[in-house]
């Protein structure tokens, strides 16, 4: 085992994981070293981040403010993640923007510790596909896929079957008349998990969690009928995994993101870090489980077909929702209308579904859902 | 991997964990041939397995009804644990009798599925030494360090803490008047497992979770300290492991001993099994866990202190208790006088405690204690 120094390139550095993936560093100066940063809108963040840590490249993204970087040059996204000197990509962009980097990472034979799930939901054939040939290994950031992949450890059989948890959000055991008055204010206060505005409301919708159901079955290669999901409020079981003995395992922690971004970082190493927090056993009473309400939280239901249509369809499913819950965000869009938006936008690809699409099939496709997305909910009325 | 037969000697065939491994053998006839039995007084089921499987070797007790097996030829335990031809010896005779027979198939470099607690709690320093010594591999069986090792399988950082869980026994919640009055009967109905009757006393006591301590320590080198107890009315959690960034891992399962049986005689492997309940989480709905209650349940505590101070003193542990146990199965003690009894001999043998006991020292060690618990218990009345 060797300890040398890996070297970073964090793209999405000014967002929720992408911080967290910064302090993980903090905790192991001798570890890691950030040699690239890739922010997005916020400026002054960024800024901040390139004087403590001194990468030697940086990508923002173009505007008015552009900043100077005296110390570091500017590397576009794609040149950043294949960069000759970058041992690991932390691939935290939101959305759809993901997708060619991670290509672009894996494709340069670089360890990637994934936590834009987009890239495996739209793209998960040609990622893992990619990665079989580079031999590039996708590090799981997401706490859920991190649990499985802590439990699959030096196993040698595949799961049989994987058990996602998921929150329920700040709207479970809600009915459809109390989910119609629910404000984007409401659901942005998640109980349990620090997460960017987008996350929080696909959690709250439990699109998240169907989305982890597709990322889980590229990742583990599992068929999506064993992947099952169960509401666990507490969210200190982050996942479970069932193998052919009936034998189950489960990996449980605070829900800390810190937690899930050092382990993909150490692995297969764990490294004490005082600054994560432990489970407090003296107040862990009960941890309870119930199935997922898929009436009044359909999301979780066209997630799972469009998994299962495979091809273009999670591309617009992705797109969809995006779209639909910056409505909702803006207040132009009822809590209850994501799903019903997104549905709309899934019967309307039928015509255009490619079955084994292309990176530029993919694009095509997640643009055309966009744009139809915003037409239906807007009609002529101008875009966001 | 090779699928090659396995050659089993199972001690204590006759035994609760000797039936189960028999049925994982039956379930496996492609993968394990028995090829040694040793029974005890239960000379009629000893003679159907015979019949069935077809042993080389068999031991049974000497007695006035010695049975006559004409297709295989009688063989001492420890001889049978050592036999060139066996690979794994399932070690699970009751008590102390299991000790000198896993010390010479541990000698013999042979792989051992240890279901006899009182080898490693009275002897973990020696079990342990000859097993680096002849690269034998321990393979727990019981089902809380089965989970330990499911758990660390994979991990190259050593655990800092284990969980062990208790379903807490029959009388979980009793205060001392309740317990004043409860008898075997009451004892024998356990909630969760299907054991024997020594053990099922055990688990009421908690003097089982206490032993399983001092194994847990031996097993998976973790300081007594740093071993945890929290009673699990469902007996699903069979015990947690905690990693130095915070992580836990647990194993889940029915409670059902043919999984552990079956995971250290197939172990790194997993093979489907039909006759192997899986946990169905449509009805489970909580997991609850408390602190043991230790005060009115001292057996526990007993246990930790004689495991802190080593040498002799778990084997006087584990004499006194037999002793204790079987007076209370027969009536003569009462279930709370089961920890006294045990204290006032442990009380007694400061005089007599060896730091680093040969395997000689803990037989005397367990005799002393036997004798000493009979005398207190009952005095000048006739022995047991």
């Amino acid at each position: 085992m060797t300890n040398e120094i890996k070297n970073l390139a964090v793209l999405g550095c000014t967002g929720s994981i992408g911080r967290q993936t910064l302090d993980v560093v903090r905790a192991f100066p001798d570890r890691f070293r950030v040699i690239g940063l890739a922010g997005g809108n916020n400026t002054a963040l960024l800024q901040k981040q390139v004087a403590e840590f001194k990468p030697r490249f940086v990508f923002y993204l173009p505007g008015k403010d552009r900043p100077s970087f005296e110390s570091c040059s500017f590397m576009p996204l794609d040149e950043m993640a294949a960069h000759p000197d970058v041992d690991i990509v932390v691939s935290a962009t939101p959305g759809s923007s993901g997708l060619e980097p991670t290509i672009a990472a894996i494709r340069a034979s670089k360890d990637v510790a994934l936590a834009n799930k987009e890239s495996l939901v739209t793209a998960g054939s040609i990622v893992m596909g990619e990665a079989r040939v580079s031999g590039s290994k996708i590090l799981p950031v997401d706490s859920e896929h991190s649990a499985i992949w802590q439990c699959l450890a030096g196993e040698e059989t595949p799961p049989t079957r994987i058990i996602l948890t998921a929150s329920g959000g700040p709207f479970r055991g809600y009915n459809k008349k109390q989910l119609k008055k629910v404000t984007a204010g409401q659901a942005l206060k998640h109980p349990s998990w620090q997460m960017g505005n987008k996350v929080t409301i696909d959690s709250a919708s439990l699109m998240n969690k169907g989305l982890e159901i597709i990322e889980a079955h590229w990742l583990f290669n599992v068929p999506i009928d064993d992947i099952n999901v169960m509401v666990h409020p507490q969210s200190i079981v982050h996942s479970l995994v069932e193998f052919a003995d009936g034998s189950v395992k489960a990996q449980l922690g605070c829900p800390d993101m810190r937690l899930p971004i050092q382990y993909a970082l150490t692995h297969p190493q764990r490294l004490p870090n005082t600054e994560l927090p432990k489970l407090d056993w003296q107040n862990i009473s009960s941890l309870d489980f119930e199935p997922p309400d898929t009436d009044n939280f359909p999301c979780l239901k066209l997630a799972i077909e469009a998994g299962k249509k495979s091809g273009t369809y999670p591309a617009v499913l992705c797109a969809a929702d995006e779209i639909a819950v910056s409505l909702f965000l803006a207040n132009r869009l009822e809590f209850i209308g994501i799903a019903g938006l997104i549905e709309r936008v899934i019967q309307q690809h039928e015509e255009m579904f490619i079955a084994n699409p292309t990176v530029m099939d993919i694009n095509t496709a997640d643009s055309w859902a966009r744009d139809t997305a915003i037409r239906m909910a807007l009609g002529d009325e101008p875009c966001l």
